[in-house]
């Protein structure tokens, strides 16, 4: 039988270069050995990336209730872990996923201003105690972030999403609700400053995985 | 200022003619001078009704989670009240709804065996005490459903939904929730042979519903 794998979370508002990261991290580990399944949040599944869709649907003429928007975040999720994330964590692969609940925490919670006790319930409904062995948080301020945003939408030639579609206030809150996070959980949580040329922020990354994996093995 | 107006849901497993029925009780009350608002669930807004979409997809290579169905039965629910149900009850209309709540516990609680303790903690989270003011359960033996289930399809050259592909077995089950849910809510539901004639089910209709209109006013 083999052991249960890692579980690691990369979270970060929009542009902080989470997507560039998230291969970096795959790539860092596979290069050592291990199993890795890389995966997204919301989705990472058909079913949970169609609950993405709508989501990320900026539908102008009926907003989306925030209750609404919870639920589907929270669905996407059960739906992740049932049918990819705790398969392969049980037969010992490493998933590394793209967003996860600090997301929710960080665009529903700071975002939105939904009750983070209202979160908090969701979370322990669907995960029933599971959380990632490690968090990277790639941070850096909103308006520095817009602008590397407003390039790949650009380079994309693709319309704003329904969270890219707002302003850079709610940029603001969303990166203080993963600070609180971060500092809440500091043996989980690797704060990265985002800002950095992308060399020197997979230096940092690579040290911390080198870190986090002599202390697992 | 108006007074806010009455809910009415329909309930019943497949085939037991409730949309016949949901047609007739708006007939009925729109006879009387009452402003109704037909609706249904999971639905009744257009981002309700893609939430719908998801739950009746049969998929057949990703079977959808228990909480994940859950979750999105109540984000559509969420979405439905915001947007629909309560903003017409507000105004003083009565909202005559095609399945709520009640076929949650049904449903997902006695067909898919889901601790029935979660799904109230969902419900209390989404309808924050809002609860149904009348509840017509149309009720009959789900083998004498399935011949009309059966004769609709064919009427119509139409493939069976995710839940209409489901065992005899599994309505029996959803048919013994709902009529434990009638039990231990008597004044609110009223309990309906719809095994009837038609023309029969639609005189105890509306004799229930001329007590209860009498009883509002």
């Amino acid at each position: 039988m083999s052991k249960r794998g890692r579980f690691i979370t990369l979270e970060g508002g929009e542009g902080v270069g989470k997507s560039t990261n998230v291969a970096f991290v795959e790539a860092w580990l596979t290069s050592r050995g291990i199993d890795v399944v890389r995966t997204r949040e919301p989705g990472g599944t058909a079913r949970a990336e169609a609950i993405r869709e709508l989501l990320l649907d900026p539908a102008p003429n009926e907003p989306l209730s925030v209750d609404a928007e919870l639920l589907l975040v929270f669905a996407a999720r059960a739906q992740h872990l049932a049918e990819k994330i705790l398969p392969a964590l049980a037969r010992g692969a490493w998933v590394v996923c793209d967003r996860f609940t600090d997301a929710t925490f960080a665009y529903q919670g700071g975002g939105r201003g939904i009750d983070t006790y209202r979160i908090a319930q969701l979370e322990a409904f669907v995960q029933k105690g599971l959380s990632p062995d490690l968090t990277l948080l790639l941070d850096m301020p909103p308006d520095a972030a817009r602008v590397r945003l407003e390039g790949r939408l650009r380079d994309l030639n693709t319309q704003r999403d329904r969270f890219e579609q707002e302003r850079v206030e709610f940029f603001m809150d969303v990166r203080q609700a993963y600070l609180e996070r971060a500092a809440s959980a500091p043996e989980r949580f690797a704060l990265i400053d985002a800002a950095q040329p992308l060399q020197d922020v997979q230096m940092v990354l690579g040290r911390v995985l080198e870190e986090r994996v002599a202390q697992w093995q």
